[in-house]
Order: C-alpha cells, then sequence, then structure tokens
C-alpha cells in the first residue's frame, strides 16, 4: 500500500508530496489525515526551517475526494456528520499550514482544483509550472468552493475570486501571478528546482527570526493599524534580543558572514 | 414619462438598464427607488439566476443628480434632511445587491464617474468596454467621493483607490481591470453579448448552490480565518445534503451531464 | 550640525527632505523625532494642502540606525527598554501619516529598505523614480521586518508581502507599481517634478474635502459594509453643507472654475 504522503528531507528543507496520482491527489480523509500527521512532526522540529509541498502524477490536487463523499451519503444521516467532519477535518489542516512556524511553498504542477486550489492559496507562498491551471470549479457540479473560498480570497482580490468561484473557470499561472495567488512561474522542467531555490533562500534566514515573522504576519494582518503595530512592536523587540540577531547585525556592520549559532 | 430603469428578461438573465440618458443616468432619488424596486422584485423571484446592469446613452452613470441635491439648499434646514436621507438610501441601494442571491453583473459602456462608479464596484462582476473611463471625481467640485468610497476600496488596493479619490482622475478600462475592478474588457460592440455570456454561464449552474456560495463569500470575508472556515463548512455541508448537488456529483462521476430539477 | 529633516514649502505644498544622505538616511530617533514634529507643525497648518516626503542621497532611507541600536545592548536591560522606546516611537510617527489631513506623498529614489519601505507603505501615495529597488530585507541579517510588515501588508497583496519578508529580496519600481505599493513610475530625472504635479494636483482641490475624505478612508477601511456606509454618509452630508461645495457644485452646473474662499 501507497504512503499518501511521502517526505524527503533535503538538509533544512522537507518537501512533501502528495503520492496518489491515481485519484489525483485527491484531498480524502486519508490524504488530509496524512498531511496533518507530516505538518504536526514538522512543527516541533527545529531542524525543519521551510517546507515545500509537492505533488506526483498530473494534477497538484483535484480536491477533496467526491467517491468516498458520496459513499457517505448511505449514511442514517445521508452523509451529515462525515460532510461536517471531512469539512471541519479539512479546514484544521489548512489552517496548519500558516500556524507552523516554517514557511511553506506550494510547487504546482498539472492542476489545481478545489480544495487543491485551496491547499496552494494555504500556503505561504506558490511556484507554479508554466501551463499550470488552477480554478474553484465545484459550481460545475452543484457544490460552490466555499470553503476554498475562505483561502482564495485571503489570497486575490475580492472580484477575481468571485469569478473563477461563480463560473468554475480556469486561470492560469500567469494569470495566478498578476492576481497573487502565485509567486513565481517556471518552466516545467525547471519546477522543483525554483521551488527548492526558494526554500533553501529561506533556510539560509535565521530561522528564529523567520518563525516570529511568520507568527507575527499572520497575527497582525486582521487588526486596526493601532493594534498591528502594538503586536509587531513587541515582536521585533524579541527578535533584537536574540544573541543571533545581535551576531547577525554585528556581522553585517563589519561586513562579514554571519557566524549564527 | 420614461421608465427610469427598464428591465429585459433574457431566459433566466435579467438585464435591468439604467433608462435616463438625457441627465447620464444621474442616481436620482427616482433613479434609486427604480434600482431598489427592481432588485426587490428579482430577491424572491426563483427564475432569475443571474442579474445584468447595464446603461443606455453615453454615460453608464455620471453618479448622484446635482441639480436634484442643489435644490434642496433651499430647505429649512440647508438640505441636511434631504442629504441624510439620499445617501442613506443609495447606500441601502448598493448594499441590496451584495445581498442579492443572484450575482449581479455590471455591464459598462462610456463613462462610470462617482457614484457611478460605486454602481459599478459593488456588483459582483464588471464587464466593460474597450475606452470606458472610470473615476471617482467628486473631489473635482468640493466634494469628496467618500461614499463611493466604500465599494471601491472593497475592490480594489488602497492606494490605487486613494490616487482616484484625492486627484480625481480617470482610470482606463484596462487599468480598472489590472486593479480589479473589472473582470473583462471588450470591444465596445462587443460589450452586450459578453455580459450575457458571463451571465448565461453562471446562469447554466445549479441556482442554489450559487445563492449559497454568494452569500457565504460576503459573509466570510471580513471574518478571522477560523470563523470564516466554520461558517463556509457549514455551507458546504448545506449544500452537499442538496439532491440536485447529489445529481451533480453523480453525473459528473457517470461522465454525463446533470439532470437538475 | 545638520538638520535631519528639511522643509520646502512651495505654495501650498510642503516637502520634507530626509537629509542625512551619510547614513543613508536611517531612521535613528533624532531622524524620526525630526519627522514627528515636522508632521505635528504641518498638521495644524491649514495654509498646507498637500506634502511630500522625499530624501536626499543615494537612498531614499535604508531603515532603523543599526549602531545606534547596537549601542543599546550595552545598557542594563540588554536594550529591552531602548528597542521598545525605538518601535514604539517609531509606529506612532509612521501613524502620523494616515492621521495628518494632509494626504503625503513619498518621493522615492535610490532604495528604500525596511523602516525606509515602511516609511514608504505609510504614505498614502508614492511616485518612485525607475531604477528605484525596494526591500523589507531585515531577515538578512536575522531581524525579519516585522514593524514595516504593518504597513505593507496594507498596501500589497498578502503573499507577495510575505515573499519580501521571508526572502529578503528587492523588488523593481516597476513590480511595486504591479503590486501597489508605488502609484507612479517616472525617469529619475523627473522625480521631483512628477512628485510636485501629483501634490499640486491635490493641493488644487478644495481642502476641507480632501481632509474629511482621507479621514473617512482611514476610517471606513476596515469596517463591515454597513457601518461603514454609515460612516462615509455621515462625512458626504457634512461635506455637502460645506458653502464651498455648494459653490463648487454649482460652478460645474454653471460651466466655470469655482470661486472657493
Amino acid at each position: 500500500m501507497q504512503e499518501p504522503v511521502l517526505r524527503q528531507d533535503h538538509g533544512h528543507v522537507v518537501r512533501l508530496v502528495l503520492n496518489s496520482p491515481a485519484n489525483f491527489n485527491a484531498l480524502s480523509l486519508e490524504m488530509i489525515d496524512a498531511l496533518s500527521a507530516a505538518f504536526r512532526r514538522i512543527e516541533s522540529d527545529e531542524h525543519v526551517r521551510a517546507v515545500i509541498l509537492a505533488a506526483t502524477g498530473k494534477a497538484f490536487s483535484a480536491g477533496h475526494d467526491l467517491r468516498q463523499m458520496q459513499a457517505a451519503r448511505a449514511d442514517d444521516d445521508a452523509g451529515r456528520a462525515a460532510f461536517e467532519q471531512l469539512f471541519s477535518r479539512c479546514a484544521g489542516m489548512m489552517q496548519m499550514i500558516p500556524a507552523l512556524p516554517q514557511p511553506v511553498i506550494a510547487e504546482v504542477q498539472g492542476i489545481a482544483t478545489a480544495a487543491g486550489c485551496q491547499l496552494v492559496a494555504s500556503c505561504d507562498l506558490a511556484v507554479a509550472a508554466e501551463g499550470v491551471r488552477f480554478g474553484v470549479n465545484g459550481v460545475n457540479i452543484g457544490l460552490f468552493c466555499s470553503t476554498p473560498m475562505v483561502a482564495l480570497t485571503r489570497a486575490i482580490a475580492p472580484r477575481a475570486a468571485f469569478e473563477m468561484l461563480a463560473t468554475g473557470e480556469f486561470v492560469t499561472a500567469d494569470r495566478a501571478r498578476e492576481l497573487g495567488l502565485v509567486n513565481r512561474v517556471v518552466p516545467a522542467k525547471d519546477l522543483p528546482q525554483a521551488a527548492m531555490e526558494l526554500a533553501r533562500t529561506i533556510a539560509a534566514k535565521l530561522p528564529a527570526a523567520v518563525h516570529m515573522g511568520k507568527r507575527a504576519f499572520h497575527e497582525q494582518l486582521r487588526l486596526g493599524l493601532g493594534e498591528a503595530y502594538a503586536c509587531a512592536g513587541e515582536v521585533m523587540c524579541e527578535n533584537m534580543l536574540l544573541p543571533d540577531t545581535d551576531e547577525g547585525i554585528r556581522a553585517f556592520l563589519e561586513k562579514r558572514a554571519p557566524n549564527w549559532a
């Protein structure tokens, strides 16, 4: 039996690979739980400084596992409890990504639709291959992508998001970059390397500073200006008091590389 | 006497047409009330699945009716009560658009200024003809577009909005698309058809799913991530429990068209 | 001894110039206090209708004064109190900009990094010379730009902001315009003139309307739609009741220039 998520360690970078190409990396309960478990292990692993989320096969992910969902209709409650559990577990997994101390980079090939597009939008950063298509196309089968919308509307402008959601139409990688869903678009053959370079760039920074900064990023986003500054000011102060930050600034002023612990 | 708003039914699509070209479709109290009444009729009409908001003449809308507003200065209170009423009724009408169950598409020709630009920004989607210009230019006559700003700053990035508001300068349709105010820009001769195609694309979806999704879209936008997922997760669950969604997913898995009620 | 901030009056436009090129206009305590004092004088000066924030030398501003910060590590508390004071005073100065009644335009040459980029993002509008680079690159020396992030994430899309923050990489002026950080990009030789033209465009408007509008802009940004309209509707009403607005509208209807007090 195949592992739904593979983990590949490259120095301080962990590459997680969705590994269910036969069903286009559907976010079945097993896949959601495997991702959650992988994130949980990374969360407390100080060796890990950046995470890449990649996938095997023709699709990054085609979203929820429709066959598994349809099967739950045979339950006594016509599936209600199963659907509640699925959406709750899936939303919990998606929210683990901004909550992880390490930045998470989506490495997107093929196609990312519905909850697969949500997964991309939930990552901190995204690199996509030329030709990739993104969609929140559940509306085409009568299931509006309401949960993917939560992540999507926090990444791109509202009217562009609504167009995708209400029409079910796809956008290209280039349009996704214009919209702010994707940070970088590269030729397909360069995709793993481009994601790895971005991950390594981040992994070369002082991890404690990156962790503080990522936490503060999400904490301050929805606050008023004064509250946001109060939050960020405290973080800056704690960051300044790290011995490695003393060394980092000292090294900069002395025009040499920092000698971090 | 002319009707200020014409209604044209095309299958499941209603096209509302601002029909006061002589004053550039000014949003007089009569026009505001006619639009409100038209929206109210559509709100409870299950036959209507998408709405187009179009206009006759050289302008989509040039905003408030300045002559009507100036006339109120002769009132005992120098117009205060009349102005309060006007802005309150106008804001109420603008807020009916996101509150409608059906998506509303602005079909913009000519020029859309001040409250006319607000009307475009209040729609869920917008299609504009090449050459259209958008402005929130009240500042040029000493009346900063504070109410249009509410809709505009929820559609486009803040500094681009402030530039338009503080300078009174116009942006082209192409720039409006870059900024996210407009979804599609087409040659003027193709405008009605492009808006209709977009409306028909949406009208072909399962109406209940679109209604749930549009409501959830607006509900979750300003919530924190956890609350937004709680809201959207409930909506997904209700959506899954629709018999037509069962049929939609079943049809997809069986590679056939859905047979919706 | 050099003044850290020069003030140049051009009619109704005040041009403030960061004047510490030797340390790339570092935001030392002295610079922060000088800016705060300059803003305070402008705040209550009815003659001033628009403000330009410019700089001398190779950099607009390279952010905090690292040497001054490092010196505070010799304090009994290893610098904690000094750092708290610095970030608090700096955040206070940054928040004075949206709180000023007059619009503030950043005129950016050379490079704007860390708190220097925050200063640009805190202005209402920004004009940049071709070739300018923007970065929030503190992460490179172990100090994540958490306070600059507050202003940056309120100006540009979140994932583009996070990329800049976590990688420390720079963006060009053109990319900054795409992202919404900068309103206009002009050849370096035209920079002061372009900023002055923008300032004069704004200074030609009715000042009271601009002040009301700028205040309402910031007040309504984070409110729900209904509350935002309630706030903006009141402002519109007060704006309409200004005698100069009466004159402005009257002049427009009579196709003549307004005769403002």
